[in-house]
């Protein structure tokens, strides 16, 4: 039995399937939509992806042809461990079910936060989480021409760019000094805020939202400390935490990120019960610490991990090493690993260096800037991480330092990793590599 | 003493200096042109790169100004190594000079084959190895309409797409079955021709050349076995061979590849005569055999460890895993590692997988076909290689297998790797996440 039908849960549905072919799997999902890619929901509404409907992986009736149950509008309420059984609310009926289980997984994903000031009935505010939350502010901007977008994160520089590509004013509100506060370090922050800015973004940095202002049940403004930003749609991007009500209640341990703790076979304190997903915690294998960090990719290789082991595999999740990238107008933003500013909350001896470079050579058509920051410790050698800003697809080459911080690799090794050179595609050393020579001078 | 200025040397020259300020250091290159990026000229000659000048990364005074010897014109003719004294031809003067040196690098480089068709005074028929080459193509395009490239390795592809972009009618030529022999399986050759036979390449393989046509001294065609091509410009780009005549007379050991041996501080047999670059053989960390391999990183590299020996230090050089990347007009192709056909000459139990994905989320706008080949060996689980084809930068992610094939990781590494997922980048999976998965389910 699985309370989740996207990311995770249905990964773990397909996978349970494959390990057991005989296995009976059954997934309760609150809403009404499966198996989609939420990542996907800002380029939805920015025009880059035709509609709601191309972010479904797989529909409904796929997962049943594939022998997976599938119950929408169930929200499973309540789990009594000892009975191994859970308590459903059926939408449609009104009724509520008991359903027995041998083995549950709890894929509840993330809930975005509404702080205070969000507690509103005006319409044209909006969170963004799921598909219903991208129809609905799809609805929002037929006439809208003001937005105001609360929080930088990802999500909030996404919905940025989409309000932009759909010719909206945009202000981006942030409460922190910089935008992409916990992806990047300082720098790195301001070469995103500069993109945002000379994309028509007004970004307001160190600016806390007092209150919304309305007329007739619709937003009008913003009201920050430092004047109203007036706004026909605001959309509220400030995080995201972790839904742990039904695993609390159930008596399984959360981990000190507030998400669900479990083992490398997903497998939660409470026995038979195995959580993954975006509402679970994973092990760092840079710092070897547990962490919260809600992607997809690890959403679904949690998912996979948990489907193997429900269904009598045994598999185990490696761990994750922090990366992460996301698109700002022209650019891309990438990282993996740790920071400088992480490093130095966790008391390492780390040290970075910059590198600005092109994504091509220098000589050949159309080469555009790229900023390479790379970190590692001193002492040991250790390859910390890395963060990139550049032109498009050129910071992807983040999955180099990825991977090698996988193997827990040492700056040296990737200053000797024979990486590909042609001129259109990099340099005669690549970027990575030239970064990589200057950190291990400083080592 | 550094023989050859162009990558290897010159490197190997900047690094000396570094090393040792005090170091003496002179390059006799028997050329006009040092440090020069040779892998541009099919890019001059095709348009996405100004003018040759822009090829050169540090001119003669630039060099000087750091207190290296520049002597352009000056061919090494011979060494006498107990004497430890070179015969230098200056070509200005016509004299020969007897110079002494402390250490000695051989940066050579390697020379293009001249088939004996090609043995001709007829003009019209190029090589392409050094700007010179370069500008001799650029003088004979003027008023060209037809042009034969022989040879469909790298240097042959991208000369075909640089003379279609000039405007030229183009048959490729090439003795085997398929174009990127060595560089690929025949099923991503096969990738390779599509795109240059849909940009209007006459690809033509299996076809050998007999002679060359000509008249009034100037080349009219190419006769084959198949027929008579005609042509205004002719490039002959079979391959290349390192230039060891100076190592050979000198007594200096070449390797089986018949490139100069060396060991990891790029000391050749003969005491005190290094050599690196292109004409030098280095260790393949798959295979751990010796290969030769002449591509600009590697040169680069071996020059930087010669020059930091030279002037003292102690610096070994980590070895290759064969990577290689090319264009082909809209589409990249790169490979590290070994080919499937690679691992089965050398008597492997290999195995290889494909997955054709696409580059970023096959909803998000704009995604193109990627395909990769993902190559192990059965039984220790062991990444051995990687082949890719697709739309421009994606194939540069062969940078993630080249580092781990660095590290000798598994199939399971890569598989495990935290790459970064974002729809403009990727799919949740990442192509070569999901090739991984599948290869690992046949090891």
């Amino acid at each position: 039995m699985i309370v989740g039908g996207v990311a995770a849960g249905m990964t773990a549905a397909s996978r349970a399937r494959r390990q057991d072919p005989d296995a009976q799997v059954v997934v309760f999902e609150r809403g009404e939509w499966i198996s989609y890619g939420a990542c996907g929901l800002p380029y939805v509404l920015g025009g880059a992806v035709k509609d709601f409907d191309a972010l479904v992986a797989r529909t409904p009736a796929q997962m049943r042809a594939r022998g997976v149950g599938i119950r929408l509008g169930h929200e499973v309420t309540g789990i009594d461990a000892t009975a191994a059984t859970v308590t459903v609310h059926e939408r449609a009926s009104g009724r509520t079910l008991t359903e027995p289980y041998d083995r549950l997984l709890l894929a509840t994903g993330v809930a975005a936060l509404r702080p205070d000031w969000a507690q509103s009935d005006l319409s044209g505010v909006h969170l963004l989480r799921e598909i219903p939350d991208g129809q609905a502010i799809e609805a929002t901007l037929k006439g809208a021409r003001r937005a105001c977008v609360v929080g930088a994160g990802y999500i909030g520089i996404e919905m940025a760019e989409a309000l932009r590509a759909r010719g909206l004013s945009v202000v981006l509100m942030e409460k922190a000094p910089e935008v992409a506060g916990r992806m990047l370090d300082p720098d790195y922050q301001r070469l995103v805020r500069a993109e945002l800015e000379r994309r028509g973004v007004d970004v307001r940095c160190n600016t806390d939202v007092v209150r919304l202002t309305g007329r007739d049940g619709r937003v009008t403004g913003v009201q920050t400390e430092h004047g109203l930003v007036r706004a026909d749609v605001v959309i509220v991007a400030v995080g995201v935490r972790p839904r742990t009500e039904l695993a609390g209640g159930a008596g399984v341990r959360l981990g000190k990120s507030g998400a669900v703790a479990v083992n490398a076979r997903q497998e939660t304190s409470v026995p038979g019960i195995f959580s993954a997903g975006d509402n679970t915690e994973c092990i760092h294998r840079v710092t070897r610490r547990k962490v919260h960090i809600p992607l997809a990719l690890s959403a679904n290789r949690m998912g996979r991990i948990a489907g193997v082991n429900m269904a009598g595999g045994d598999a185990r999740f490696p761990g994750v090493v922090g990366t992460g990238i996301f698109k700002v107008f022209e650019l891309g933003a990438a990282r993996t690993g740790l920071t400088q500013t992480d490093a130095d909350s966790l008391g390492l001896d780390a040290v970075s260096v910059d590198v600005k470079s092109t994504d091509h050579a220098g000589y050949y058509r159309g080469a555009q800037p790229i900023h390479v920051r790379l970190t590692g410790e001193r002492g040991s050698g250790r390859l910390l991480g890395a963060q990139l800003v550049g032109c498009g697809d050129s910071v992807k080459r983040v999955d180099v330092v990825a991977a090698l911080l996988h193997r827990r690799a040492s700056v040296l090794d990737l200053f000797e990793a024979d990486l590909a050179y042609a001129p259109p595609f990099s340099g005669v050393w690549d970027v990575l590599l030239v970064a990589a020579d200057r950190l291990s001078r400083e080592l």
